[in-house]
C-alpha cells in the first residue's frame, strides 16, 4: 500500500542555515529564561500572576516562616520539577549560580522533611496528622515521586547527594508504609507517578525492592475492594476536590487491574505515568503480562485516541480519553503534560521493544503536541493544545473556555510549564540508546550522544538542520571495541530515503523502522542519512468524525497548521485541492526562522452567499487563493488570532 | 438570485393517504397521552421518574399536608403549564372528566394562595418572609406569568373565573409591590415571562395598567443601578443556584436596556420570552424603539445564531446564545423550550408585521425544533434537541452529556414537555390572524380556523395534507360582509407554485411573502393552493464551521435526517453527490406514517483505510451506497442509534 501520495516539493528559494540546531534555542530559553521566570513565579514574585506559594509552603513546613499553606495539594511538585530540570540542565553544562541556588532549595527541602522521612508541605501544615489518609486526591505519593525523580537527576548531574538522600530517606518511609505486609496499607495513588519514580530510584541506587514497591503498586490498582472506597469510609467521607465526586474509577485507571487493561481510559496524563512505569517494569522484572498490557493500551492510545499533533485527551472534563475515533478539534483537552507524558511512555516502549513505532510517536510528541505548551520567548504556556482556535468562539462558547488563544503567564495548576522544560531539558536522553546489544538512534539532533554498548562506549555527534532539511551527517568520534550495530531509525513518515557510510552507499532494508549498519567501527566514520522529506497532506481515519474530508499539511516530522498572521481569518473558508504543488521556504525573520509551506487553494467567495439567508439551496462561489503553513508548535506567537490544522479538502 | 437548485422529484411511489391531517395524532395524543402522563408525573406516580412533588408543593402551601417544599424554586410553574394546556384542550373539545381534574386543582391553587394574593410555593413553605428577595433566582415573577397564562387560557376556554380571578389577584399584589412610586421595588424577574403574560392579561381583561406594568418591567431591565447586584447585597449574599455565579448579566438580557439591545445573547428561552413580550407591547404601545429592538434582535438570531432545525442556543453551559455563526452540531443545546419560545415570539413579530419570514420561522419550529421534542407515544421528552447523535460519544464524552440518545420520561428541570404540549395544544391560534385589515393564513393545517377581521368572521376549513403535500384546499365556511384581501402565505423554501378561486387561476405577486386575494367572499367559495414541494438540499452560511462543505435535506418545511436504523451506522462516513435523484414514498408503516426520502450517495470503504494508521497519506475510496431520510422531529423512536443532519457533500 502506498505510503505517500505527496506533491512536489519545490527547490528551497532561500537557504536554510547550513546545520542549524532546532533545539539549541529551546534548551538555552530552558536555562536563560524558563527556569528563571519560574523560579520567580515559585517565589510569588510575577506581578499578575497567581501567588504559586510553593516555596513559602516550604519555609513554612521548615518552620522558617509562620503561615498557612496555599495552593493545591500537588504543589510541592512544582518545586520538585524545577530541581529536576536544574539537574538535566547541569548535565550540559555546569552553572554555578544556578546550582547554589538549587543548592539552597533542596537545604528548604531538606529542612521541611520530617524526621521519619515524610516529606509534604501540605499535609504538614494544613492537615497534620491526616497523612497517607485520602491517597484517591492527596496526591502524596505523586509528589514524593518527583521528588525521587529530582533527587536521581540532580545527583546524577552534580554528584551531589542531599537531594537523593532525601527521595531515598522518603522513599524508604513510603516502603515501611505500603505493602502486603501486616500492619501496611494496601493502597496505591490516586494520580500515578510514585512507580516510574522507584523504578529510577532502583536504577540510581541498585536496590531492587524499590522496583518491587513499584510492581506492588502497579499489581494493587484496581483490584477489589476498591481501596478509595475503603479509605472514603475510613476518613469520614471527606473530599479535598469536589470534582472527583463525579469521575468513576477509570479516571484513575482503577477500573480493572492494569493487566487486564485493554484501552487507554480516564485522565491521559495519569495513563502515560502509569504505562510508562508498566513498560519499564515489564522490562526490568521481564514480565509478559506487564508487557502485554503496555502494548494493548499503546497501541489504543495511539492507533484510536491521538490526535495528529501528538496530543491526547479528547474531553476537557477529567482531561481525559473519551472512545475510540472521538477526536473533536474544538472542544479537545490535549494537555500538554499528556504530550510529555506521551514521550516519557513512548522512549520506555523502545526500551521495552526497540521497534521505530515508539520513537514515531516520541518524535511527533516533542516537535509538535508537547513544545506547542511553551511561547518561543519562554515565558508563556498552554495547557491545552487545540487542533483549531477562533478567538470568538473561545471566548464566548462556554464550552470552550478551556480553550485559550493565548499562552498564559502561569496556571494555578501549574503542572504544564516544568514538565515541558524537564522534557527539553532532558531531550538528551530521547535521541539514542543501547538497545539489545545495538546502539540506537532514534532523534535527528545536532550534537554528542554517547551510547554504552558491550563493546564500550559508542560517541556519536550528529550534524544535521533537521526537522527543517532531512539529511543527517553522523560522525564517530569514539567507537566500541567489537563489532556493532548502528541503527539509525527510518521514521514512519519517510517513503525514501538513502544512506552512506564512508561515502559509500549503503544499502538494506529496514527492519522495525530501523535501519541497521553492522561494522566494526573507527573513529573516523561517518555515515549521512538523507531522508527525503516532501510536503504531506496527512487524512485522519474515516471513523474520525471531525476531520473527514479534511486534510492536514505536514512535512517531516512536523505537523503544520494555518494562522489568521499568514492567511487572514476564516480560516475554515479555505479549501485545499489536490494535486496541489507545494513550496517550502526557509524564513529568517519569521517565528525565530522557520520553515513555511505555500500552496494554492480556494477560498469561498462571501459575496455569492444568498444573503441574508442562514441556509439555501444555492451554492457559493470560490475565487483561488494563497496559503501559507507554519510550524503547529509556534502558533500563536504573534498574537490572538484564528489557528486551524484540519483544512478543508476537495476537488 | 435563484432560490432553489434542487434534485427532480419523483412521482410519489405509495399513495399518501388524502388530506391527511398532520397534527391530529400530535393533538390527540396531548390530550390522550401526554396530559394524563403529565398529571401522573405531577403527582409522583410514575415509577422510575424522579418524583416533581408540583402538587404536594400545593398541598402543603394550602394547609392539605404537612412537608417540606421539594423540587425547583420554579416548580409551580409545571403545574400553571399542565393547566394552561388543559385550557387549550377544552377549548377544542369540551372533556367533563378533564375539566373536573382541572378545577379541582385550581381549587388547591386558590387555596395555596395567601390573603393578600401572593402565590408560591417555595417562598410560602421554605422561605416565608423571604418574598421578593431573590428576583435574579426566584422566579416569582416567573411563576406568575404563568399561572396568569394559565388563568386567560382556562377563562377562555371554559368561561370559568376562578384560575382567573387568582391570576389577577396575584397580579394585582404584583402591581403594588413593583413599579416606578415611592415604597415600591424597582426591580424585574431573571427570568422573563411575567410581562408577556401581562400582555395577556391586559388583553384578556382590558386592564391598561397591565400592559403599563409590562412595559416597565421591559425598560428596567438591564438598567443601572444593576438591580441583581443591589438586592444580592440586601438579602446578604445568598444564592440559591450557585451556577448563577459564573453568569453575567447578558445570561438574563440585561448587559444593556432593552432599547440597546442588538443581539441575541444570553439563555435563549429568556430571548424568547423577553421579546415576545417586546414583540406585543411594540405593536400595543405603538411604540418604535421596542419594534425595532425587536426587529434587530430577531434578524440576529434568526440570520447568525440559529440551527436549521430552528433550535437555539449553541452553549449547553448557559443553555444560551454564543456568537454570530456559532453553531456546533454536537455540543450544542437547542432546547425545546427554546424552539417553543421562538413560535411564540415569531407569532407576535407577525402581528407587529405581516412578514410571512416570522410565519417562516415558526413554521420551522413546529415542524422541527419543537415538535422533536415529543416522542411519537407522547411520553418521552427531550430537553436538548441535537443535529447529531452518536450515542457512544454522547455517553463517554463528558462534553456530551447534556446530549441524550433517547428521549427521557422527565426531568427534574421539566420546563419542556409542558411547553410542547401547550404549543400544540394551542396550535390553532398560530394558523391564521387578522391583521391590518387583512385575514391571513400562516399555516397550512387540516380544519377550521374563524379570523375576526373588520367586516365580521372569516371562517376557512383547510384540507390539506400538508407538510407532505402540497396542496391546499379552503373553503369558505362563513363569509365578511365587505371586500377582504385573503392573504395566503407562500413559504420561503417554496420557488414554484399556483392558486386557484373557484377553479380559476388567480395571478399575482406574493408581497412580504403573502398573495392576497382581495375580493367579496362567499361562504360557497374555495380556493386551491399548490406549493411545489421539491426536495431541496440546504447549505449551511459559508461562516458557520460545523457545517461547511454538508448538506441538509429538506422538503417543505420539513428538515430531515438519516438515522441508524435506516442506514446502518457510521453515518458521517456517507456523502451525498450532486446532483441527486431524490425519490420521496409514503411509508404508512413507518413511524406512524411518514415520509421519506431516498437518494444515492457513497459511502467510505473502510477496507481500503492504510491500517492501522490513525492518520495517512492514503486516500480511502467509496461504494455507492443509498440513504433514507425521515423527518428530524420523528427521529429517536425506534430505539438508540446514531442520527446525522447535516451530511458530507462533494463530487
Amino acid at each position: 500500500m502506498p505510503r505517500s501520495l505527496h506533491g512536489q516539493v519545490a527547490a528551497l528559494d532561500s537557504e536554510l542555515p547550513r546545520e542549524r540546531d532546532f533545539w539549541k534555542p529551546y534548551r538555552d530559553l530552558v536555562v536563560r529564561t524558563a527556569l528563571p521566570y519560574q523560579w520567580e513565579v515559585l517565589n510569588d514574585r510575577v506581578p499578575g500572576v497567581e501567588p504559586s506559594h510553593a516555596i513559602r509552603n516550604f519555609r513554612i513546613a521548615a518552620g522558617l516562616e509562620h503561615g498557612e499553606f496555599h495552593g493545591y495539594v500537588f504543589q510541592d511538585s512544582d518545586v520538585a520539577k524545577w530541581l529536576e530540570t536544574v539537574g538535566y540542565c547541569l548535565m550540559r553544562q555546569r552553572d554555578p549560580v544556578l546550582e547554589a541556588r538549587a543548592d539552597e532549595v533542596i537545604g528548604l527541602v531538606a529542612k521541611a522533611q520530617q524526621p521519619d522521612g515524610y516529606l509534604n508541605t501540605y499535609y504538614t501544615v494544613k492537615e497534620p496528622g491526616r497523612r497517607w489518609t485520602n491517597l484517591h486526591e492527596g496526591h502524596e505519593l505523586y509528589c514524593a515521586g518527583h521528588f525521587i525523580e529530582a533527587g536521581v537527576a540532580y545527583h546524577e548531574a552534580t554528584g551531589k547527594g542531599a537531594l537523593l538522600q532525601v527521595a531515598t530517606g522518603y522513599a524508604d518511609l513510603i516502603s515501611r508504609t505500603f505493602g502486603p505486609g501486616p500492619g501496611k496499607l494496601r493502597g496505591y495513588c490516586g494520580h500515578p507517578e510514585i512507580e516510574l519514580a522507584l523504578v529510577k530510584l532502583s536504577e540510581a541506587t541498585g536496590e531492587r525492592r524499590y522496583l518491587e514497591l513499584a510492581l506492588w503498586f502497579v499489581d494493587e490498582r484496581g483490584r477489589e475492594p476498591y481501596y478509595f472506597d475503603l479509605e472514603y469510609e475510613r476518613r469520614g467521607r471527606t473530599r479535598l476536590m469536589p470534582e472527583f465526586r463525579g469521575f468513576d474509577r477509570s479516571y484513575l485507571q482503577a477500573h480493572v487491574p492494569v493487566r487486564e487493561q485493554r484501552t487507554a481510559e480516564g485522565h491521559a496524563v495519569r495513563v502515560t505515568y502509569l504505562y510508562s512505569a508498566v513498560a519499564d517494569l515489564a522490562r526490568l522484572a521481564a514480565d509478559a503480562g506487564l508487557a502485554a498490557a503496555a502494548v494493548r493500551v499503546w497501541d489504543n492510545a495511539t492507533r484510536r485516541r491521538m490526535y495528529v499533533t501528538g496530543g491526547i485527551g479528547s474531553a476537557a472534563v477529567g482531561e481525559a480519553f473519551t472512545s475510540d475515533y472521538d477526536l473533536p478539534t474544538d472542544t479537545m483537552y490535549a494537555e500538554t503534560c499528556a504530550s510529555v507524558g506521551m514521550a516519557f511512555w513512548a522512549q520506555r516502549m523502545l526500551k521495552l521493544d526497540a521497534d521505530a513505532r515508539y520513537a514515531d510517536v516520541m518524535e511527533l510528541e516533542l516537535y509538535n503536541g508537547a513544545l506547542s505548551g511553551m511561547s518561543l520567548d519562554g515565558s508563556r504556556y498552554f495547557y491545552v493544545n487545540p487542533l483549531e482556535s477562533v478567538p470568538e468562539r473561545t471566548a464566548r462558547n462556554p464550552g470552550l473556555r478551556h480553550v485559550k488563544p493565548a499562552r498564559q503567564p502561569w496556571y494555578a495548576c501549574a503542572c504544564c510549564p516544568s514538565n515541558l522544560t524537564r522534557l527539553i531539558a532532558s531531550l538528551d536522553r530521547y535521541i539514542g540508546s543501547a538497545l539489545g546489544g545495538a546502539a540506537h538512534v532514534h532523534l535527528y539532533v545536532s550534537g554528542t550522544i554517547e551510547l554504552p554498548t558491550e563493546a564500550g562506549p559508542f560517541r556519536l555527534e550528529q550534524s544535521t538542520a533537521y526537522p527543517y532539511e532531512g539529511t543527517v551527517r553522523i560522525a564517530v568520534r569514539n567507537a566500541p571495541t567489537a563489532e556493532t550495530p548502528l541503527r539509525l531509525r527510518i521514521p514512519g513518515w519517510c517513503a525514501d530515503w538513502r544512506c552512506n557510510v564512508n561515502g559509500a552507499p549503503w544499502a538494506g532494508s529496514p527492519r522495525k523502522g530501523y535501519l541497521e549498519i553492522r561494522r566494526q567501527w573507527s573513529a573516523r566514520d561517518q555515515v549521512e542519512l538523507v531522508l527525503d522529506m516532501p510536503v504531506r497532506l496527512l487524512r485522519s481515519h474515516p471513523r474520525i468524525r471531525s476531520t473527514a474530508g479534511k486534510v492536514c499539511i505536514s512535512r517531516g516530522p512536523l505537523i503544520y497548521c494555518l494562522e489568521e498572521a499568514d492567511n487572514g481569518p476564516l480560516l475554515h473558508e479555505l479549501r485545499v485541492s489536490e494535486p496541489t504543488e507545494w513550496s517550502t521556504r526557509w524564513e529568517p525573520g519569521l517565528l525565530g526562522g522557520t520553515m513555511v509551506i505555500r500552496g494554492a487553494a480556494t477560498r469561498v467567495d462571501e459575496s455569492s452567499w444568498d444573503e441574508p439567508a442562514l441556509y439555501s439551496t444555492a451554492s457559493t462561489a470560490s475565487v483561488p487563493a494563497r496559503i501559507l503553513a507554519v510550524p503547529y508548535a509556534l502558533w500563536a506567537n504573534r498574537g490572538e488570532g484564528e489557528m486551524l490544522v484540519w483544512i478543508s479538502s476537495g476537488a
